[in-house]
């Protein structure tokens, strides 16, 4: 079944339902939505449209859906897997204007956002109240909270406070066919028919539009520390992760960083870091909590492992800006290794004890296969992000290699019990990977549940897997 | 579409696969399987089959499915909603065989498990490394963890430590076809595909088997302190469990109590409990952590917030064996309950702010009705128990008038933001009331899904929803 174009009927359609303030069709406009932070890839939609209301996504949908016109929801464009690329063209529906706190319910540790809200905002105004929401991916200063649902989004603090998927309690949700539902209730938990929250979460806005979000919140702690370890060896600081576990202590965050990450930080963003010529890894660890005499036996504790796996220095943060400073480096490293070379972005998740295998398999691929990778990511969740850069590879190696070396990377992954994708989703980019790890059993399985939610493939057509 | 009986010739195959010891038929003998913990209710299956590995479960299921035989899967039989009643006959699949522990990863801090292992042998195992999985429904000595996969079940330590969906990280599935599929990883999170683990959680054994179960474990605490709070009104008590939180204190658990319920206990378990004529409500109040300082003054904070409620007394509990007393009470008030009287228990969930309003409607919604109720459970995460007791109620009222009290129950529910059940499911009895909260668009689109897994709906029939 092909899709339609949108003819200048439709136009007229689509512009009687949200106004003509809403649509965009210009090609220089529709630049910018013709591109996520993956890659340079490039797909131009046919009609960019922003709606502001709930009816108006549900009056479109069903129109596209009369009409068999691909719909691609669109966040804020900071993703890192193609899921927000137009790749059939058609509609992209940009929810920015989506951009409301409706609600932060300090009774229920409960808020009502809608979807294009930016995730620091969020965080910025639950922390006035005491209040966190922990889910912050690097992206946490452009990113909006409905990307990261629909991609199962992460960030440095699900390793102590738990995934996305514990604090999103219930969406509003636009069905293809314009129906409106809510996936399930306000409450912290329920049993009650299959999980459509669970299911939605994740799906990458290939099962319907999201139009609003309750999470939980809970209390801000009020102390945290963060300490940047050195090692020699990749090897050594990936063996210090699951140590700490072992140790009893949950750290509220643990990064790792290879010395190519800090040095393509250093040279993109003139950040001022006094790198040793030994430092070959690091952990980047945050314990936070409600006592600072908690929290520093707790930093006593991690110091005392961290020694035995030969740790060559540990760098506390005495200050809000150290801190700051710290975590900008783990968090720009991405920005800082695209704006200095053509690259890939892989992710990968792994059981953390097997970091130190993955690692290795990736620094052997590479050299098999002639490319150089920037390994970093957390850790904690045994979830490790690769940026592969292309620096002096051929374009051909570049373009019809490299990706037998991105094959055995996720066959490693997989064959040391992980899968493809921590938290970045499959989008585009990751599709054709799928099936090291997934059965043509889980396929049929996808494609049966996606044909119960939009039954004429009209939502982000091309993505997670082929039709 | 009607199923087919079990006949002379699929018994033989049956017993083939299976061996004849774990095939019963007998009337007496089937007894037990005939029931859960659900009210009075009996439905018996025409055979039970115990196997005692993945291919004989999938081999099964690919026999069933062939000639239309309904499958009950069977955890322990501890099911509030009647999930494990062969309510069509066919084949009750019972999974006590599957009872293995498979593997404890301290390094990964993962478990590997059978759906047939009782919870709380699998915890003390735990307990006996320093670790902890915290998924502890009251009926912990006897239920299965397949059958707490199944339901989405709780227990009181969710406030805290977060839901059953946290900590459930991949499943072993065998599909009516017999196919056999891991839904996802052995990692603490992955974005790749629809999420089939959180899909399958909660699902009621309606969308295929659980033969292994991989769960994530976290150090356990090493300090706990548990207090009981006297109130003089529900009302008081139920304002005060979300002020606790407001005064940023996570409790590791926080359950409300109704006196009826601790007289309940008192006259069916001798326990030794001093009420005082002025308690009308209590809660229990577990803090958790690693240091007996900070438990103190959570413990102190709690006190403050506690008295600005008005509450009259407050008990530590000094020992081991007295914090076992007190968890005893708030554990054996459904068994008590039951074994006093004819009940029926309905599982009810909102936003935990709205509990004193739901508390109130309940007993006047009795009041109207003529049937006494006792409430109880995990105020933390607005989960509240109603045991209904028939008591002086006549037959008449309490097999055709009471249905219409219940149900005032749950609209009651649903208009605070809640829902059906918070942990028990929905299973056969709690069925009919789901319309209440969910639109026809819902259960369309749970029916999809059933057919995409189970197309000949073989699986766990009658179940959630009518075909």
């Amino acid at each position: 079944m092909a899709y339609n174009k949108i003819t200048p009927d439709i136009l007229s359609a689509i512009t009687h339902i949200v106004g003509s303030d809403a649509v965009i069709t210009g090609h220089a406009e529709m630049e910018r939505y013709s591109h996520d932070e993956t890659e340079d890839l490039r797909y131009y939609p046919e009609v960019v449209v922003k709606p502001k209301s709930t009816l108006e996504v549900a009056a479109l949908l069903k129109l596209c859906n009369e009409h068999l016109i691909p719909v691609t929801p669109r966040g804020a464009g900071t993703g890192l897997s193609g899921g927000a690329l137009p790749v059939m063209g058609g509609l992209v529906m940009a929810m920015e204007r989506f951009n409301q706190i409706i609600a932060i319910d300090e009774q229920n540790l409960q808020a009502t956002v809608e979807p294009g809200v930016i995730t620091e905002e969020f965080m910025n105004q639950l922390a006035a109240k005491g209040l966190l929401y922990p889910i912050d991916p690097a992206s946490k200063g452009s990113c909006f909270i409905g990307g990261n649902v629909s991609h199962g989004s992460g960030g440095p603090r699900v390793v102590k406070y738990g995934t996305i998927r514990e604090y999103i309690l219930n969406l509003e949700l636009v069905l293809p066919s314009g129906e409106i539902i809510w996936t399930g209730a306000d409450t912290l938990k329920y049993a009650s028919g299959y999980n459509l929250t669970q299911l939605i979460i994740g799906s990458e806005g290939t099962l319907g539009i999201v139009t609003k979000i309750v999470v939980k919140l809970i209390p801000a702690p009020t102390v945290d520390a963060l300490m940047l370890a050195s090692f020699t060896s990749n090897d050594a600081a990936c063996k210090a992760v699951s140590a700490i576990f072992r140790a009893g202590i949950i750290p509220s965050a643990l990064e790792f960083m290879e010395r190519r990450a800090i040095e393509w930080v250093i040279e993109k963003d003139a950040i001022v870091f006094d790198l040793q010529p030994g430092d070959a890894a690091f952990l980047l660890i945050e314990v936070d909590g409600n006592n600072a005499d908690i929290i520093f036996t707790d930093c006593e504790k991690i110091n005392t492992v961290l020694e035995e796996f030969g740790c060559t220095n540990v760098l506390f943060a005495d200050t809000a800006i150290q801190k700051e400073e710290l975590w900008r480096i783990r968090r720009t490293i991405g920005v800082s290794v695209k704006s200095n070379s053509v690259y890939k972005e892989e992710d990968t998740v792994v059981p953390r004890a097997a970091l130190p295998q993955l690692i290795a398999g990736i620094k052997a691929t590479g050299d098999k296969y002639g490319f150089e990778s920037v390994c970093y990511g957390h850790a904690g969740d045994g979830n490790l992000h690769v940026n592969i850069i292309k620096a002096n590879m051929s374009d051909d190696d570049w373009n019809n290699k490299l990706k037998d070396g991105i094959r055995e990377i996720f066959e490693l992954t997989v064959f040391l019990g992980g899968t493809l994708s921590g938290e970045h989703g499959i989008g585009l980019v990751q599709k054709d990977f799928m099936p090291i790890k997934y059965t043509p059993v889980h396929f049929e399985i996808w494609r049966g549940i996606k044909q119960v939610f939009d039954k004429n493939y009209i939502l982000n057509p091309g993505k997670i897997f082929n039709r």
